[in-house]
């Protein structure tokens, strides 16, 4: 409880029918609108910068780095030795930016449709990026990430890093959460190649988006092994989900030092996804594991997930 | 995202000067006033039947059973073989219930200053305690705890669960979090007594209550052992966080073996504490860690830690 | 402004898609659902008891006495001797209430569909019906309001008072703010009849059900007056609309002598609307004279209006 | 009711504790900073364009006139030939705006604390002040309207208009709503002045300060008339309070020909106050008539309204 005022700004994001929540603003920094979404860039007490894409919160400064190591560290660090990758989404540049921690990469792929909130992260969000889109090795494209990753059939990416909107009713997510959209992140990688994607909340509320990432890359014998796991997303008011599908190397055989030593050799320095605390974030609560048994199907393009809750 | 209506009936609670939430009640079951604190019980979409004390969200039934779980069986199945147990607060009754799980109990004595809610329990949430109340091991105190373990000064408790308010600016809280209230608690234990706590948020948006405990407790001589961990607590939209002080075993020395056996042996089945769990559970986020060292302060009663998030 | 809490439970109303409105509900006194409609009551500050209907804020204490002057008082007092007199909706038994202060009644009709609701009102809601009815000049009629007034064609009403809900998308309110609905009230009048109607609301941001209303009843010939008016009704934060249609007698004509007296001769005292605000509430804003003439159609079964606000 | 979303940017503004108002914000167009308050310039859907201080709305475009007609053109149109004409607060510059439609003006003088506002609206509020800060017949000045006023004793306005904020708690208000203040209005007025002042809501939820002003208005000898009238200001949900305080005019004997004759002579063209609405708005409701008797006090320096709402 606090005495915080109930007058102020506020954004209002609806976490299922169960709550809607408020976000108090205490500065306006940017709000506009490109061909795909509206975005404010505000400050938020505590969670200090932070970006709404049709009003529901994306990041903020406060730790955007747990869900952004999430989305890159454990891919990037099960592979022996990721050298060409594809960033599928993530406009902000900071799933980029992690995977380019890793100085074993050679080439990186950013793909995102929307050229003008990237063009808008360049300028404004330069906490996120910091720099990556024009590191070197990278190359961006605008452009369908599901048809541009298509036309990379056996291009031999090491990683893949999904990054995507969730399956929303509206909104182009559907087609990027079915087996066929995993079938082409496969073909398009090498034969050891590492898929993560971010899979949508961890919550007891609505684990079936999740669970069913889960079945559905579990169905496909392309994928040794896939786990999933999940990150303390305090601005998300929930743990976040992800999912590993591996063509080989097996997430849960990485031990401490294994990772410990990757990391040095690789000069990679995490806050989040320490070496010690792998095995603990892919430990799923056991609501995730029946979840998957109970609440989940296969996603096909003809009856993909649509997110209601 | 939802298209849930913004129309119906909410209680709002605030989180920190960040967020207000906004629970949607879909009907409310009963609303009162204790000489202590006002309660309303209602239904919430998706969490089911669930409890607000002065308006902040208790326990819902979607996952009461992580908070009681993390509450009661670390410290119950750490010691080798809990006899005499002590529960301080805990009024819906399933700290004790998870408790006598274990049928090492010989008696446990639940104490809880506030009768009339702890009576409007035992009518109208059985869901959650289950009948433990009245299980013929256990004793009920209406009192103050802290006062009660004072005076049990060498009573030799295995195990006592401190499932206490907590320290807001107004109300009695302040006084349950600090060294001397612990030393209190340690003075009633057995020479091998656990103690476990609910210890306030475990985000990092606010780690500073969860981690003065922990660096509390690591300052008393009369724990070998402290070790924080925390509960995917859906229904609180964040983790929660509990700290475990034990005079003599430790909590990271007990392998999944062990607990395996031991819930054998007790005859405890749990949903979100389980063998596996278990150091998942235990591995505190890098954050929490260095709140630890730079936002932390050990709390005693002329400088209680004050809740004004 | 004020420094009350954000903290609490409230019941959200949405106001077209300018606004939500948060009551803050400092007690709740009895919640159920009808065949027709959930209802609440509470306790607001201010407000003091307060009944919602689908999450719709009805009444409150506060100016009760605001909306149930106007919806029956200025039709009453129109007509120079009303005998027979018929209620369709009107719920709270107010609307009635106030129609039997005139001593010149004889017969009452009370016609509302929800008689679970009125049996709640009877017992829950005195404040508002005080007895009404129960007096023995009023007859309740549960069943629908036009089916019932539709049989009733000559009956010859002296006075019908139609407190009706709104248009909404959903519901049964569109076929009674139609030309067809205020034929069968006219039909069932005397030939010096007067009806009178709550309008929905008399604000600027949405006066078209208001200003359809008028001039529906406009185009009628059988009604020779027509007059909108409007109440403020603070606790539905907005003035509130009425219309008066009459078959002979002209509200205009009517002077601060002439309700003097008739009140003195037939037993009224109102708080609201007194002889000398009888003008004052007939003087409608410029911006309702224009939504008449530029935003309003005529309303009829087949194109009636719908509540979208 | 609406279908509209829950989720989206709103403004919440609270109107005592009966009520938090959530204002839809489609579009943020401008927010900053002065001295002296907080700015939002944004997009209302229905409301259009809007001004919010410090949180709380000032003025929409929906309904700008209506305010600012009741601010100004009363006192305007009651004197009968009013040259000198004093503006003080009226940031917007929609009051001056309306002083100036009378071609009697020879002068004018607009009195703000917060030039920086000022300049913001000069530049982002055109359809406020269409230009009135330029009329050749109007000066700027920047500085604490009541030592101006009081430096301009004998100066003879013919008309003051006080559009100055609520006594709020914290903030300058409480010093503008006393007799002192409204004595130093008296001596820089002439001898037939007219002073006209916003007084708060006019809703029976929270009238004292508008009663207040009323009461302390008819205490002063140096008002011959003293009319407390209303605006049915949409924007802010509830009738808004304003008082006339007159040397030597009668409001009440103004007839509907007089104010004719007058917006004729002198090229006044109104939307809310007509001719035909004179009366209507000056004719308070009852409850307003007993909150000057039974709820108001006699303001003063040393015991000034303090806005608790």
């Amino acid at each position: 409880m606090s005495h915080a005022s109930p007058t102020g700004m506020f954004i209002n994001e609806t976490h299922t029918d169960a709550a809607i929540w408020q976000f108090r603003v205490s500065k306006m920094l940017l709000e506009g609108q490109t061909q795909f979404q509206t975005y404010q860039i505000c400050e938020i007490p505590r969670f200090g910068k932070s970006l709404f894409l049709d009003y529901n919160i994306q990041t903020s400064l406060l730790d955007e780095y747990i869900f952004h190591e999430c989305m890159s560290q454990p891919a990037m660090t099960l592979h022996p030795n990721p050298k060409k990758v594809a960033v599928a989404g993530g406009g902000e540049g900071a799933t980029l930016r992690e995977a380019l921690k890793h100085n074993t990469v050679v080439e990186s792929h950013m793909v995102d449709i929307d050229k003008e909130l990237v063009d808008m992260v360049r300028d404004h969000m330069k906490e996120w990026h910091q720099g990556a889109f024009d590191d070197p090795r990278n190359t961006m494209h605008y452009t369908d990430a599901r048809a541009w990753l298509a036309e990379r059939k056996g291009y031999g990416f090491d990683v893949i890093l999904s990054d995507l909107p969730n399956p929303h009713e509206e909104g182009p997510g559907q087609m990027l959460f079915t087996r066929e959209y995993f079938q082409i992140c496969a073909d398009a990688m090498s034969d050891d190649g590492v898929l993560a994607m971010q899979a949508g909340t961890a919550s007891e509320n609505y684990p079936e988006c999740m669970a069913s990432c889960i079945k559905t890359l579990e169905s496909m014998d392309c994928f040794a092994h896939v786990a999933g796991y999940y990150g303390l997303v305090n601005t998300f008011f929930q743990p976040w989900g992800f999912v590993l599908a591996s063509k080989k190397h097996d997430p849960h055989a990485l031990t401490v030092d294994e990772i410990t030593r990757r990391f040095a050799e690789r000069g990679v320095k995490n806050r989040y996804y320490t070496p010690r605390f792998h095995h603990a974030c892919m430990t799923l609560p056991e609501y995730l594991v029946e979840a998957v048994q109970t609440r989940a199907r296969i996603l096909t393009d003809s009856a993909p997930f649509v997110w209601t809750a």
